[in-house]
């Protein structure tokens, strides 16, 4: 019978401290994800979670975490669903805390920039709960949302030493790259942002981006585009930031932009975040 | 001539708003590194840096970081030199704070268990630093260092479910797998921690490591040692914390241990810091 | 209108030598899977696609390679599909010859060892198409089908050790570790293998399996199973091989297994083919 | 004493087939390599090696492996010195053919195009070698050395495109990116190319390059260089191949250059071979 086997992760442990947090990393999972235009998407998700573990106990049910979550599958994953999962965990695998995290590819059908010609393009996204108690109070969930959003940069500086070469009777191209915006914000309480309203503001924020399908009316539109909004990484991070920060239901945020230069091996980065108090901080690690 | 060029860098932004970190990312270099053993290391570095960026400034130089590293490359990396470094690029570079990480793979000779054998190991570490101003302060130096410790974890619960197939006649083989213990200190003022003490720190609280040259009676003493040493990723934790937190100059630390389980496809982790004031935290995304 | 806009693609190239392969790669997209077992996976695949480039042409229309596939996105992927869809390529963008791959996460639900218990394991799977001319033919179309299988490697030599070990009054725990078999093979022509049949022939070969859910009967009876079944990284490629070789429908095959020691840093590896006339071959590098 | 211990390796196979490859890999490990101009480099390298297994052995020694390569590592790398270690490995592992390869990140100071400014540039190196008999011959040795060239790839469509906005009184930027040449060759028998001559050549075919420091006055002339050079990767490929191709020493080549398009999320690619007999074959998955 089962309940003969030894179990020892209910033994005391022999150095007695606790562990901030004990889980899984990279299980594969199905999910559903609500469209902000309608409909359903079916993803693959690769999910992080577990809890905190007191400084009595040897260890936790890594298996339960596993099957806690799998009732959840076919629902619809939002906020309210993931502080639902980590009510469960909390609740039969112990601790006082559980943490989640999903990080998946999410389609956006997207437009040429001209032509009439449409494909989907994929995003990287997160989804990161937190459910933990504080002063007084049982449970306080923090929900925070991720999206990395590719832009093309064109270089100012390259643009203007151009124009110095025409005066000179000579002719340049501005140097310009596959650049990336790196965006986690933390909403506010119960409030859930559309991941596809997120995407567009970074992506009205930086202008210039890829698209799956280019014929060449497209090809010259992006080019005539691009000469009108030629970007420094800190131009696009000012961008960004402006844009992210008046997302209504953001509460914290922290962005890292990569531009991955063209004439450089290295990459050009900034990082900003908007300064908080106890807030994301770029100077601790993100 | 030169100065002729325009300098777009100069202009004022259109939009005021500071950004917390610019910089490059990826910069690969030598480097000398003394170990702790006598003699130096010639290394190679991969490298980020920058400053911040104040409200009015559109960019910082990029190029000039690099020219103001490059007179350093040639003097054994320490703490030390990471200031002197980060003062030299506040002032060429301009900016009230600026910060800097080394990534590199650092060597130890490492004898084998039992025979006479011996070959290097390499180990990824990193060097961080940042100097920016506090209350009344213009220079706050802050020195993070970075280890990576592989370590072979023998599971407690598959052990004891052995234990128990023996008492019917059968017999079973207890799993364990690779696992990394990925460190991260901040040392105390002007305090270097030699890697060397970090590593062997950790590896005296993990006990079951790897080994470049391996015979059979070097592998028959790993399965012996194991035997003795079985460990859940909250048992290795455990061991290090204490470990890591016992070294002299260690002001603060955060941990994450991953056993990438032979069961499973899915990693077991256990993510745990010191959780001074201020200091890490593993909920705000290590 | 569209037609004035240049379009230098059609231009002759100032050197004038063929190229073998021209196309895109990292190209996202939903499809569906048919399943054996039944109904239909709707998945993301991340593809590459091309043609040859005849020595007179300067470059393809890549944009036009996209344009092509898309039609085909909403029917169920296979080998006469991609035959189809490289069919069309081939008339629409020009050359002789055309290629295209599929990589994707395909997912089998796995039932626990022992337990009543079942959750979804992904699989790296890959499709890959070539069609081509030959000697007075027209059309020749090559199918490749590939999947990568995690497993558990149980050392035999070190579990001959730990048997000393006990004739000596003292005891040991064999060291193993999560292990890979990456497995390529050439289809007959007009056959299709079912992912699962390569998938569960190799699982049959190598008996050691990750699974999602393991409770403590499961993880008792995969330790009785492991100790019946050490395998070094030879032992298991001689099983994968006669194993895929076995397959229906198989005409070629290469397989690399790579155990990833928990008492090494480094992997041990074997690498395997089966030697037809301009078959697969190891030292050719795959 | 060790002899007692048993040897497991040394049993008959219950499957007595032979395994092509048998080895190890990732083994890190300093090592020196002969500059062009003069003077040696302490690098590092990734290695992995191994021999075939005949049908009637069950395994290699692995540990064997490494300890008949450590007496080496002092000596200067070139391919008669990976000749003799090969040669060693056949000898002391026993097996009719061994191989070898070395991965590692090889520096070459870089100037500024126009000032005057150095710094080193690291590029990712490889070689490899192949030991094995042929039809009355018992040694017959290959020898394949590898780079990977970054350049930057302006679009000649996209130029187009903008001098025909410019007709239309418009203005565009043609956009362009990272890109890179991975070569692989073989060389003539006892014959060694310098890893400067591999990379210049293939840069003096693309032209368009990174470099470490830029200042304004080299960012010009970048940009006046790029505008004289347009490339599709096609352009870039049909370039390199005729540059590697007329390299004395080459036997065998195949090459795959990768455009990390600025407007698109996915790569334009392109790759090619000599087509020899019995050479390298781009649809046999490199």
């Amino acid at each position: 019978m089962i309940t003969d086997l030894p179990d020892i992760q209910q033994d005391k442990p022999s150095i007695t401290i606790p562990i901030g947090q004990v889980g899984v990393e990279n299980v594969e999972l199905p999910f559903k994800l609500e469209s902000k235009y309608g409909g359903f998407h079916q993803l693959i998700a690769n999910v992080s979670m577990g809890t905190n573990l007191d400084k009595d106990t040897k260890g936790i049910s890594m298996s339960r975490l596993i099957r806690t979550l799998k009732p959840y599958l076919d629902l619809p994953l939002k906020h309210k669903l993931i502080k639902l999962i980590l009510e469960d965990i909390r609740e039969n695998v112990g601790g006082s805390s559980s943490f989640m995290k999903f990080e998946f590819r999410f389609p956006i059908i997207k437009k040429s920039i001209k032509s009439d010609n449409e494909f989907p393009l994929y995003y990287k996204c997160r989804f990161e709960g937190q459910l933990y108690p504080n002063i007084n109070i049982h449970s306080v969930f923090d929900f925070y949302q991720g999206v990395i959003v590719q832009y093309a940069s064109y270089c100012p500086c390259s643009n203007e030493l151009c124009n110095h070469l025409q005066t000179q009777g000579s002719n340049g191209f501005p140097h310009n790259q596959r650049s990336f915006a790196n965006i986690l914000v933390e909403s506010r309480k119960s409030h859930y942002i559309w991941l596809e309203d997120l995407i567009e503001a970074a992506e009205l924020a930086v202008i210039n981006l890829p698209y799956p399908i280019i014929k060449r009316e497209d090809e010259q539109e992006i080019a005539r585009v691009a000469a009108q909004n030629p970007m420094f990484v800190e131009d696009a991070m000012r961008n960004i930031s402006v844009a992210i920060n008046d997302i209504k239901g953001v509460r914290d945020w922290i962005i890292k932009c990569s531009h991955q230069e063209s004439i450089h091996t290295s990459e050009a980065i900034a990082i900003n975040w908007k300064g908080i108090k106890d807030g994301f901080d770029g100077r601790r690690f993100i």
